[in-house]
C-alpha cells in the first residue's frame, strides 16, 4: 500500500480517512448485529432509522425547518434534470434556466426534450463560461428558475444567488454543505453525494412542501417526487450503503469538522492558498473571473498543453492524483471538496511551486 | 459481535462472508493504489475496466453472445417498469403482461400510466397468486410480453418460460444467475443486484441488440437505454461501489461456487430440504402449487398467525433473521438466494423441527 495518496479527483473523490476506517471496522458487523450494513433488509427498523436519521442530519446541517422534505434518490443529477421539468411544469409551460456550462446545458436539453417552453435567461457562453451571469430577468409566469451552484468543469460558483419572484431549483451536486449559505432560499436543492458528502449512488433532494403541492398528475410513480416523499425514501429499495456513507460523512462534518461554518472557513482557506499561488506564480493561469471563482474546483492552466501534461505526470510521481482538467476543456483542475484537507492542499501547492522552479 | 447470524432476509439479504471479508480487506486500498474503491473518479482507467469486466462476467455467466449488451443502471426494478413501456412501445401501442402478483402489478400500473394498450393476458390472481399461469396467448402485434421470473412475495417461480412469437422482457431481480437457464431466450433481462448477485443500488440489464433498434425517439436521455449502452454504463456517474460488489459476487460465483450449474444444484438442494420438511411436518404449510414453487423464496405458514409470530421471535433468539412473510401477505418466508449456504438452510430446518417438537 502506498504511504499516502493526495486525491484531487473531480468526483467521486477523496473521502476522509477516519470515515473510511470507521466503515471498514464495522463492515462485517453493523451495530453489533453480526451482519454487514449491506445485508439488512431495507424495511428493517435499523435501515428505516438510518435513512430517517440521515435525512434529519441533512436538514439540521442545511438549517431547514419542517417546511422542507429531504429524500434520497438514485440516478444522480441526470435524473433530476428530467424530473424537475416533468414534475413542476407541463408541456409548453415556461421554465427558465441560467446556462453556466456543461451540466446546465444538459439540464436544459432534457427540459427541451420534454417540450417545455425553455428560456435561457442568461448565459456565460460568450466568455467560455468563465463567469456567473448577474444580469437577468425571470419570466413571471415561468414555473421555476434552474441554476447550478458550482460548475465543476468551468471552475465557477455562485457567490450571490439570484433573488427572483419565481421558485428557484438548484443543482448543488458539487458544493452542498461546503458553505453556510441560506439553503431555505431555494424551493428545491438537489445534490448527488459523491463530491462533498459521500460516495456515488445516492442523491439528496430537499424540497419545500409548498413547491411539492404543484406537482403534475399522472406521472410514472418512480418519477414522481411525491412517491419518494410519502414513503420517506423507501418507495422502493434505497441505495442503503450509499446512504450509510452519507450518514457517516455528515457525522464527520458535524463532529470532526465542527459544522458547516467551520467547513466553510477551511474551504475558503484551501481555495485561497491555491488561487493566491496561481495568481502570483507568473506561470499558471486561472482565467475564471475572480468574483466567480469556485472554492471547490480550481481550474487553471500551465503556459502550454505540454506543460499541463507534464504537470499531471509529475504529480502522479508524488502520489498527487486527479489534477487533469475535464476532457471537454483540457488544462488542469484541483477539486478540493470537503474531504480534501488543508494539509492536502499545502502538499499540492508545494508541488506546484517546485514545478515552477523546475520548468518556469 | 454475534458469533453467527443466519440471514434469510428477502433482499437486501445475506452476502457471502468471504466476499465481505475481501471487500473489508481492501476497503482502504484498492489495487495497491492507496485509495478506496469509493475514491476513484468514474472515468479513471481502473473504474472503466472494473465496469467493463463486470459486464463481461455477467455475459459469460449468462452465456450471452455478442448479440447482447449488458449495462448497469440505477433506480432498481421500479425504473425498469417505466422505461420498458417508454422505450419499446408508443402511446396506445399494445403491450402484454402476465400478472403473477405484487411486482408485476406495479409493472402493469406504470405501463397503464404511460397510456399503453396494456393487456394482462394471464393472471394467477384467482388463487391468490399461488401458481404460475401456463395458459395464455400473446397478441401478435404486442410490442413485448413482460413477465417476472420469480415472485418473492408469493413464493412462485417460472419453471417453463413462455415460448411466444413476440419479444419477452423478464424481471429476474430475485433469481438471476441462480439457475443455468437459457438467458438468450429473452430480449431484455433486468435484475437489481441485492438478492442474488450483490447489494442495493445497481440494476443489471441485458438487452438483445436487435431489440434496442426499436427504441422510441425523443426520450429523455437518462431514460433511453441507448444512452447507457452507448457509453458502456458511464453515461453519468455509475454507482461504483455497488458495481464493485457485483464484480466480487460474480468472482465468488465463478470461482468459489464453480459456476451457475453448480449454483443451481446447491439452490435446488436448499429448496428441497425446506419444502420436504414443510410438506412432511404436519404443521407448516406451503400453499404454492408444487410445480410453481420458488427455489429462492420459500413461503409458508404455521397453523395460526400467533404461531407465525412466535416462530419469528423464537428464530431471532437463535440468530435466525428475516423469516417473516411480506407485510402484504403475512405468514413466513425463507429467502434462500445464492449467498445463503446449504449449511444455513440446515440450521433453519433444524430450528423448524425443534419448533414443531415444541409447539406441534
Amino acid at each position: 500500500m502506498k504511504s499516502k495518496t493526495y486525491n484531487f479527483s473531480p468526483g467521486p473523490g477523496k473521502l476522509p480517512r477516519s470515515v473510511l476506517q470507521n466503515i471498514q471496522n464495522e463492515l462485517l458487523d453493523f451495530n453489533n448485529s453480526g451482519m454487514s450494513i449491506m445485508e439488512f433488509g431495507h424495511r428493517t427498523k435499523q435501515i428505516e432509522e438510518l435513512v430517517n436519521e440521515t435525512a434529519e442530519r441533512v436538514k439540521r446541517l442545511m438549517k431547514l425547518d419542517d417546511n422542507y422534505e429531504v429524500i434520497f434518490m438514485q440516478g444522480g443529477g441526470c435524473i433530476q434534470f428530467v424530473m424537475i421539468p416533468m414534475n413542476f411544469s407541463e408541456k409548453g409551460e415556461k421554465v427558465d434556466y441560467i446556462d453556466t456550462g456543461y451540466w446546465t446545458t444538459k439540464a436544459i436539453e432534457e427540459a427541451e426534450i420534454l417540450e417545455r417552453d425553455v428560456k435561457v435567461i442568461a448565459s456565460s457562453a460568450d466568455k467560455e463560461y468563465n463567469y456567473i451571469p448577474d444580469n437577468f430577468k425571470t419570466r413571471p409566469e415561468a414555473a421555476y428558475l434552474h441554476i447550478c451552484s458550482n460548475n465543476t468543469i468551468m471552475g465557477t460558483q455562485w457567490h450571490n444567488y439570484p433573488k427572483v419572484e419565481i421558485p428557484v431549483v438548484i443543482d448543488m451536486s458539487s458544493d452542498i454543505l461546503s458553505r453556510a449559505i441560506d439553503y431555505s432560499a431555494f424551493d428545491l436543492v438537489y445534490a448527488h453525494a459523491q463530491k462533498t458528502i459521500g460516495t456515488a449512488g445516492v442523491t439528496v433532494v430537499a424540497i419545500k412542501k409548498s413547491f411539492l403541492k404543484g406537482i403534475q398528475k399522472g406521472l410514472p410513480n418512480m418519477l414522481d417526487y411525491n412517491s419518494h416523499v410519502e414513503k420517506k425514501s423507501i418507495f422502493h429499495t434505497p441505495p442503503v450503503f450509499s446512504i450509510y456513507v452519507v450518514w457517516k460523512m455528515l457525522y464527520w462534518l458535524e463532529n470532526e469538522i465542527g459544522g458547516v461554518d467551520k467547513m466553510e472557513t477551511i474551504n475558503n482557506k484551501k481555495a485561497k492558498l491555491i488561487y493566491d499561488f496561481i495568481d502570483s506564480s507568473g506561470f499558471f493561469k486561472c482565467t475564471v473571473e475572480s468574483s466567480s471563482r469556485s472554492i471547490m474546483n480550481v481550474v487553471f492552466r500551465a503556459p502550454t498543453p505540454e506543460f499541463d501534461k507534464t504537470f499531471v505526470e509529475d504529480a502522479l510521481k508524488e502520489n498527487i492524483v486527479g489534477v487533469e482538467g475535464h476532457r471537454s476543456v483540457g488544462g488542469l483542475r484541483a477539486s478540493i471538496y470537503n474531504p480534501v484537507s488543508l494539509e492536502d492542499v499545502e502538499v499540492l501547492v508545494s508541488f506546484m511551486k517546485e514545478f515552477v522552479r523546475r520548468y518556469g
